[in-house]
C-alpha cells in the first residue's frame, strides 16, 4: 500500500506529467494553517501523545462515525459517556476493533489521510487489517514515546510556518501565552470564536454572557456587550490572532437599527428571546462582527449550514461532535444581504464564506465572491475536504470567481498527524485541476506554476493576513 | 452498432485496462434484483411475450415520453385511453413510428438498454431506423414465438438468482404461490408495498382500507389497522418477501404519540383528514412501518420525491405512469428526523433511502447514511439509472459514506429484457469508477476486485437479506 | 499565448482526435445567434467602435465585476455614475488598469473570449500585462479605425447568418427598419421583450403602460392591454422577430380566469397591486404570452432566477447591469404548472427554458423537457456559458431529455467581438462531450458528426424558426 508518488493525479499520462511538475514545485512549501482545531496545550506543554487509539481513533469523528454507521458502538471505541459509565479503555482493543472495520474506509479521504500519516510519520507501509493490527499498534506505540514524536518536533517536521487554533471568546489563551513565553520558535495564533457568547440558544449562554462582561468590566447593556467583544478581540489580537470564526446554523444576517439591536439584546440578556429572536440576534451579531473587523482588521470566517447534534439519543449519551452533524440546504443570497448592504463594498474587509451545500458554489457563492470586494470563498469544507469535493469546488467556482477570490487551503482539523496529509491532498488535487486546464490549453503551464504556489501557500497567507 | 466490449469504460487506456479486468471478474455474476416491477404472472404462467411493440415500446414510459416530448401522440404508440377510445393496435405500425424517432434517444440510457437487448437477446446488431424497422420487427416477432424467449427460459439465460416484484398490500400473491407450487427453480419474491392502504389521498383509499381490514379480520381501529399491516407483512414474508417499499411525495416522517396517531387514524378512516393531516398520516406510517421492520426484519425502502401525474390532461386521457412524473426538491435532514429519532440507532434495522434530487447525495444522504446505523443508500434511481447518474452517485456519496453504506444495484424495471442490460450498465459504470480510484492510487487494484464483486452482487444480497 | 488548435478538447489522445474531427466539421458553419444583446444601431449606422476600453472593458460586466471584487473602483474603469460625477475617461488609463489585473481572469471564460478576439480579430498573440498594455492598446486602436473593423464588415467576417437583438416592447425598431431599408444583406431580427410593460415593479411601469396603450390605440382594459401586446408582437414579427423573451425573478406562472385576470390588471393599472399581486400578474402574463405564441408562432424564452441589483449602493451609484445580479434557487416544477396545464401539450408551441440554478437541470428541467411537447431547454446561461458550465449542462440533461429537446447555442452577449469566441467555445465543448460519448461507445462517430452539426447550427435555426 506504499504511497504512490502520482496519487490523486489525472490518469492521462500527459496531464499527469504536468500535474507532477506543478506538484514538485509546491510539495515542499511551508504549511500555512489558518483555520483548525488543534489543542494549544500541545504546543505549550509538548507532551507525548498518549497511545495509538487516542492518536487516530477515539477523538476523530470521521473515524468513529463510519464504524458507528455499521453498528459499532461508540463506547467500544473508547468514546466517553456523559454518564461516566465505563467505556473501553484498552487502546489495543480499540485499535483492533478499528482494524477489523478498516475496509469501510475504502474510497474515503480518512483512509488516505491515515495511510499518509502511517507512512510519512511512522514509516509504516502495511495496510491496517486484523492481521497487521498488533504489529502496527506496537510500532506506533513505540514511536510516540520518542522525542521526535512530540508536538513541537512534529511542527517542524511537518514544515508548519504558522498554525491558527480556534478558541472560545472566553478563553484566557494561557496556552498561547505559554507558547510565546517559552521562547519556542513555532508560530501558533488563536482565532476569536464567539459563538458561546453570541448564540442565545447555546447551552450555558447566560453564564457565558455574564463571564464575558465580568472579564472585560463592561456593563450589561448593548453598548457594553459590543465593547466587551471589542476588548476580547483586542486581547486575541495581542496574542497574534488575525481572524474570527462564526459557526451558525444558517448564514442569516441582520442589520437592525442600533436601538432595535439594543432592545433585542435586552431580551436576550433577560433570557426572554424566543427562537426567532435568538436567530435574529445571531444574524445581527454577524454584521456587528463585520463592522468590528472593519475597525480592527480581523478577517471574518462564516461556517454555516450544519444541523448540529441531529441524533438526540447519541447526543444524550456522548455529547456534541460525535459525527451526528448533518449539512443542510443553505441560502446565501438573501441571508447575507443585510451584512453585505452594510459592509460588502469595503475592500479592506475580508469575510470568508464556507458551505456544506455544494449547490451554492456555482449558483450563489462564486457570483457573490466574484462581485463583492469584502467576500472571499473558503476551501471545500468538512465532508468536502476530499479529492472529489475539492475538485468540484474548483470546477464550480473558478469560472465565475477566479482563483484570487479563494483563500487557499484550511485543514480545519483536530487530528494533528493529518495536517500534512490534508495539505498534501489539497496540493495534489489543486495541481491536478491546474494540470487539466493546462492540458486543454485554458492556462499556460508557466502561469500554472504561479497559481499552484498561490493555492498552496500565497493565498492563505495573504487572505488571513499572516 | 455492435456492442463494443469496452463500452462505458474510461477512455484513458491504462484506466480502461483496469476497468476491463474488474468487469471481467464480475460480468458473469448472477443477477440479484431486489427491487423491480416485473409482473409475477410472467413467471407463473410462462406465456410468450405478445409482440415487439408490447415488448419494447407501449408499456415503457422511458420510450414513450421521449417521443411524446417531440410531438408524437401516445395513442399512436398504442397506449390505451381511459375512455376506451381507439388507439393504434398494429404493432408493426407502432414499431415503425418508434423507428422513425429512434434518433431522439442518442445519448440516453434507453438507447443503450434497447441495443443491449437487441444484440444479446435477439442477435441483432443493426441500428433501428426507418430502413431497418421491418427487418428487426420480423426477427423479433419470430424469436418471441420460440420457447427460448419465454419468461422462465430468459430468467435462466439472464442468470437471475433472485428477483423481487413489487406488490400491493392487498395482493393475494396468487402468482407467487403459483410459481412456488409449480416446482420451478426460479426464485421470485414479493415486496410489501402498502401505499394504497397508507396514503389517504390515493384514489380508492376508503375501499382499500376496508378490504385490508376485511382480509385480515381486524377492527377499524388504530390498533386493528396496525395489526392488519402486521398480518399482511407476515403473509408476504411467508411467500419470500424480505422487504417493503414506500413511494411518497416527500420523505416526511412523524412520530406522534400512539393516542395522537389513533386520533389521526380515526379522521383518516372517516374520510375527514385534510391534506395536511393526510401528509402527517403518511409520515406517521413510515415510522410505524420502520418499527414493524424492527420486529419482523423486513428491509424498508423509501422512494420519495416524485411529483406524480404532473400533466393533468395526459392523466385524464391515459392514467398514471405515462412519463409525466417529475422530480422535486427533496429534504431528508428534517423530514426523516422523527423516524430516525425513533429507530435510527438500531443496527438491526435497514432503511434504504432513494432520491430523485441529486443535490441531496453529498449534502444530506451520504452524511446521514455515514452516521445512522439503520440507514443505507439505494442506488441512483429512475432518471439517474444512467451512466452519468451512477457516476455522480458514487462521486458524491463514497467519500462520506463509503461503499458499505450503499446496497448495490436495483434495476427497478417493468421491462424484462432490460434487466441484464441495466445490471450490465451498472457493473460497467461501477468498474469504471473503481478503475479511476485505482488509476490515481486511491485504491489498490486487488481491493478493487473485492469491491467490484460487492457492488455487483454481495451488497444487494446482504442488504436485502436475500 | 497563441490559441492552441486543441483547446478545450479532452486530454486523452484518442478522445481528443475524435473531438478534433468533429470540430473540424462544424468550425466553419455559419453563426446563428438567436438570442443576444447587441445594439441594432451598430448594424444600422455601421460606425467604428470608439476605443479599446469601450470595446472590451467599460460596458462588459463580466470584466468589470472581477476587478471590482478585488477592490478596483468602477469609476476608475470608466463606468458612468448616475450622479454625473466625473469618472475616468482616458481609455489608455482604463486599459492599463485592466492590464494590471488581467491575471485575475485565469481559469475564466472571459479570459478565453478576450484572447480569442485579440488573436482572431486583431492578430495579437501576446498576453495582456502591464508590460504589453500599451503595445496592445495601440494595435487595437489603429485597427478599429479601419473599415474592416466596422460592424457590418465584422458581421461577414464572423460568418453570422442571422442575429437576434433583444428589444423593449416599446421600441420603435427604427434601427431595424434602417438596416432593412439600407439594402445591406445582413439579417438582423428583433426579439419582443415586454418586461417593462409586464412587470408592475419595474421603475417607470405606469408610464410604460400608458405608452404601450397609446402607441397601439388600445383601451386601458384587460382586453385592450392584451390587444396592445398582440399588436406590438405583430409589429415585431413584421420586422423579422421570431421570438419573445421574458426575464423574471422566478419562473412563476398563473392561469387565472379571464375575469380574475381583468380584476388583477385593473389593480395593476391603478398602481394598487402589492408585491404578491405584482408577482401574480407577471405569472399570469407568462401564460398569456404563451397563448399568444400559440396564435402567432413566436417562440417564447423564459430567463428566470436572477436577483437583480443585489448591491443597493452600487445600484444607486451606477445603475443596473453592473455585475451585481446574483442567481437564486429556482423552482420549475410547481412554478410552471399553471402555464403547462394550459398550453404544455401543444407541440406547435415552443417555450425555451433557461436557468441559473444548475441543480434544476437533472432534477426538473430535463424531466420536464423530456415530457412536455411545448418545452425545450435553452443552453447554459450567463455564469454557466463556460467550459465547465456547458459540460455540466450536457451531462445533466442529455440522458433524460436527449439532444433534440435542447436548442443549440445562444451567445447572449452585448460584446460584439466575443460572439465568434463564444460560439467557438460552445462548438468545442459540445464536440468534446460528443467525443467522450464516442470514446466510451455510447455513440458511433458517424452519428456524432450529425449531432455536432445540430448542436452548432441546426437546432438553433429550427427551434427559433430562423
Amino acid at each position: 500500500m506504499a504511497l504512490h508518488p502520482d496519487r490523486l493525479f489525472p490518469a492521462e499520462p500527459g496531464t499527469r506529467a504536468i500535474a507532477r511538475r506543478l506538484y514538485e514545485a509546491v510539495a515542499g512549501l511551508p504549511i500555512v494553517s489558518p483555520h483548525g482545531h488543534t489543542d494549544p496545550s500541545w504546543y505549550a506543554q509538548d507532551k507525548p501523545f498518549p497511545d495509538p487509539a487516542a492518536l487516530f481513533i477515539t477523538p476523530d469523528h470521521y473515524a468513529t462515525r463510519m464504524l458507528y454507521s455499521q453498528g459499532v458502538k461508540l463506547q467500544d471505541l473508547g468514546v466517553a459517556r456523559r454518564s461516566g459509565e465505563a467505556v473501553e479503555t484498552n487502546p489495543r482493543t480499540i485499535w483492533r476493533l478499528f482494524a477489523k472495520h478498516f475496509h469501510l474506509f475504502a474510497g474515503t479521504p480518512t483512509r488516505l489521510w491515515f495511510e499518509h500519516s502511517l507512512e510519512t510519520v511512522f514509516g509504516i507501509t502495511q495496510r491496517l487489517s486484523p492481521e497487521t493490527a498488533d504489529v502496527l499498534f506496537d510500532r506506533i506505540e513505540a514511536a510516540i514515546a520518542t522525542p521526535e514524536m512530540r508536538p513541537r518536533a512534529l511542527f517542524d517536521r511537518f514544515g508548519i510556518e504558522v498554525i491558527a487554533t480556534t478558541d472560545s471568546a472566553l478563553d484566557d489563551l494561557a496556552h498561547h501565552d505559554a507558547v510565546r513565553a517559552s521562547g519556542w520558535h513555532g508560530r501558533v495564533v488563536p482565532t476569536y470564536r464567539p459563538d458561546a457568547v453570541v448564540d442565545p440558544q447555546v447551552s450555558g449562554f447566560a453564564g457565558n454572557l455574564e463571564r464575558l462582561l465580568a472579564m472585560t468590566g463592561e456593563a450589561a447593556t448593548w453598548a457594553g456587550y459590543l465593547n466587551a467583544h471589542r476588548a476580547r478581540r483586542a486581547f486575541f489580537q495581542q496574542r497574534g490572532a488575525t481572524a474570527t470564526d462564526h459557526g451558525h446554523a444558517t448564514a442569516r444576517t441582520e442589520n437592525l437599527s442600533q436601538a432595535d439591536a439594543a432592545a433585542l439584546f435586552a431580551k436576550v440578556l433577560a433570557g426572554r428571546a424566543d427562537a426567532a429572536e435568538a436567530d435574529a440576534f445571531r444574524g445581527q451579531m454577524l454584521t456587528e462582527m463585520a463592522r468590528m473587523s472593519q475597525d480592527d482588521g480581523l478577517v471574518m470566517q462564516i461556517h454555516p449550514g450544519s444541523y448540529r447534534n441531529h441524533n438526540p439519543s447519541l447526543f444524550a449519551d456522548f455529547g456534541p461532535d460525535k459525527g451526528a452533524d448533518i449539512p443542510k440546504v443553505t441560502d446565501y443570497v438573501l441571508a447575507l444581504k443585510p451584512l453585505l448592504d452594510a459592509v460588502g463594498n469595503d475592500p479592506k474587509l475580508t469575510v470568508i464564506l464556507f458551505t456544506l451545500d455544494e449547490t451554492a458554489y456555482s449558483r450563489e457563492l462564486a457570483p457573490l465572491a466574484g462581485h463583492y470586494p469584502a467576500l472571499k470563498l473558503g476551501p471545500a469544507w468538512w465532508f468536502f475536504d476530499s479529492p472529489e469535493g475539492m475538485r468540484r469546488f474548483r470546477e464550480t467556482t473558478t469560472e465565475t470567481a477566479g482563483f484570487y477570490n479563494t483563500v487557499g487551503f484550511n485543514d480545519d482539523t483536530r487530528a494533528y498527524l493529518s495536517i500534512p496529509a490534508r495539505h498534501d491532498m489539497a496540493r495534489r488535487v489543486d495541481c491536478a485541476y491546474l494540470a487539466r486546464l493546462v492540458a486543454d490549453h485554458r492556462l499556460d503551464e508557466e502561469e500554472a506554476f504561479g497559481l499552484a504556489g498561490e493555492l498552496a501557500y500565497g493565498l492563505a497567507k495573504r487572505a488571513y493576513r499572516l
